[in-house]
């Protein structure tokens, strides 16, 4: 008898953004005179870069001609064109990645939740609350207990590791989605001494790293001391470069990184990785890798950088509004999130901003008990919309 | 402490394609004046058609503009567009399947290797022997027991359903891989009655489909009495349009297909696979998705078949060589493999045909046990390669 896996069993039906579809389309509907406008779902909305678009058409046009046609990518682990793109970027910032411990995927989203697969059951892993809902559904369907750290006001959303406690894999996300909140070195580096001091592994999400503008914050934990000895990293092109539809990004795993059998004998994590992969995967289209590649030419780090700017300049007047207003928030200056306070419950929030201002975000809670009471916003949208969206909100608020 | 899930410790080293490699370079190294035909890995060499390069060229400049651009597929289904063309392209041959039904993937392999996720860790697994390593090895990471099916010159490589032993989940894929061998309907027939008799669940492989062009020969388990109660299918344009390095596959899962949680309540497949990729895969590229909705419009599938025409001549040509040498094969009719009898050893058989006649093809022991003695070739060369071939190889066994 085919049987479920009964971990699928044990999810909470992800509500979250059907609820939302569900209460906006209701809203709509009773009201075609008034439109909204939508700061919930964290798509871009700004076209990829020109240098992209024709870097693909070029690809294109190569799988059309029999001696520049490509099939099967030998590893599936990237070309090297991309994965030594990858380096160098990395090595623009100051942070030394090898080619060989690249691996391009489809992105973030299919490495976080697959990543997993290579752990034992019985790890224990920890994430923070509130939680990219994608680090606590994949590890619910491989069965392994979940712990939380809180990331509250009171640490500005910023959670520190536990005392008393033992996990093994930790889920990090910096610049953080849903709060926007960016990890600082030193905060960094207890999560990194943590995870030594547990032979714990660190699954740190930078998807969100080219908003970052201070040159004092991390933009890899492979900025920090010992990182290397216990973190993979994942990104993306899809923030990064508006890759959102065209699905690029890429984890990296230090060559020395290991894990350990029953016996406690270590293991090298880079191969198993591959060795899931090789199995089941295939490799991004060598249309999207070369589109990709594109993004870390000069002309494409120009290109992609006006994208960011113009999102930023959305959030800094996100961020001005909230500042006028004395609300609470983090994000907003090296994110494209913002995330404030809202004082009521979120779903209650979420209601009364829709129908008084047709302004749709998201509530906080969606993503864990302590996003209660707090809201988020995004910086993706027209410029004319986020003006009028933040004159609507002094309206409100104010 | 950071552990292995100790199911990858389970696997096998797979030295197939690896060995392959190392055996053409030294080759190679030691003969550089004696170029190797290469008739081993299953890719293809025609390029992609051209109304395939056009679609993903107009799709890259719309991704370009900002009217047109797409981010995020909403549900990561696969765009409407394309699952109404492959269900259209199922009705082509007389397979009723919806939409709905359909999810574009990045290709069979992934797919084949995910799906095992939804399904118990102590579901009995079958799979034929030969059998495709993927199949396999997902499977043994995921702590699942296999049993074998086997395929032999008995049953024409055509395995039949086994006595006395139960299976939940059941890998069938024809025309097959690596044996070339096609199920007739009512030896399908077979195996669906036998997975609705055990409640187990088929997991169809129809890769090759377009290749079979005998009419009488299903192209789709769903052309099965029954098979919409214990089948899913997953197929793939990597064969069907030249897809190997631009990866876009589908799998359809019926929508009254059911399997069982604990205490036997039935509970819907489809649900549960679109839970599963919904956390751990976020649809295929727009820009591919308009490529592959192009292989099925009228002229689409007028240059797509030429392609596979081509190829089935290189396998016309090697079923004429087999037959006038009178060697035992299967394939190469609805096939682009030759799977045929070496009367040695796999590997003696590789090495004799490497050393003597400079080709390259894949030992059939690489595939399981009933594999040894047997030998794989490929239609997917170039016809001066497959021509020039077939003289050595007649030169070698004649």
């Amino acid at each position: 008898m085919a049987k479920i896996n009964s971990g699928f069993l044990n999810l909470k039906e992800n509500y979250l953004f059907i609820e939302i579809g569900r209460k906006v389309r209701e809203y709509t509907e009773a009201n075609p005179d008034k439109p909204v406008i939508r700061m919930g779902i964290g798509d871009v909305t700004l076209p990829l870069a020109p240098v992209v678009v024709e870097a693909m058409q070029n690809a294109a046009a190569e799988m059309g001609v029999r001696e520049t046609f490509r099939g099967y990518e030998d590893s599936g682990w990237g070309y090297a064109f991309l994965r030594e793109a990858v380096a160098g970027y990395y090595g623009s910032f100051g942070v030394k990645v090898e080619p060989d411990e690249v691996r391009i995927s489809d992105g973030a989203k299919s490495d976080s939740g697959n990543i997993t697969d290579i752990f034992a059951e019985d790890n224990i892993v920890l994430v923070s609350d509130p939680v990219y809902p994608v680090y606590v559904d994949s590890n619910i369907m491989n069965g392994k207990n979940i712990i939380y750290a809180d990331a509250t006001e009171g640490n500005n959303f910023s959670p520190v590791p536990p005392t008393g406690v033992k996990a093994d894999l930790i889920y990090l996300c910096s610049p953080n989605n849903p709060t926007g909140a960016v990890f600082t070195k030193a905060q960094l580096q207890e999560w990194v001494d943590f995870a030594i001091a547990n032979k714990a592994i660190i699954i740190y999400d930078a998807a969100y790293e080219a908003f970052i503008s201070e040159p004092d914050l991390p933009r890899s934990i492979f900025a920090v001391e010992g990182a290397r000895k216990c973190a993979i990293e994942l990104c993306s092109l899809s923030k990064t470069a508006g890759f959102t539809g065209t699905r690029c990004g890429y984890t990296v795993i230090p060559k020395e990184l290991e894990f350990y059998n029953e016996k406690g004998e270590a293991l090298n994590v880079l191969k198993y990785w591959s060795r899931r992969q090789g199995s089941k995967f295939n490799g991004v289209p060598y249309i999207i890798q070369r589109g990709a590649e594109a993004v870390f030419t000069p002309e494409g780090q120009k290109q992609t950088r006006e994208s960011i700017a113009y999102y930023m300049e959305n959030a800094r007047l996100m961020t001005e509004t909230f500042d006028s207003l004395g609300i609470s928030y983090t994000g907003g200056k090296n994110s494209p999130y913002i995330w404030f306070k809202c004082n009521m419950p979120s779903w209650d929030f979420f209601d009364k901003l829709l129908s008084e201002k047709q302004i749709v975000g998201t509530p906080g809670v969606g993503f864990g008990k302590n996003g209660d009471g707090w809201f988020r916003l995004t910086a993706f949208g027209s410029r004319e919309n986020t003006i009028e969206a933040m004159k609507r909100v002094r309206e409100l608020l104010g």
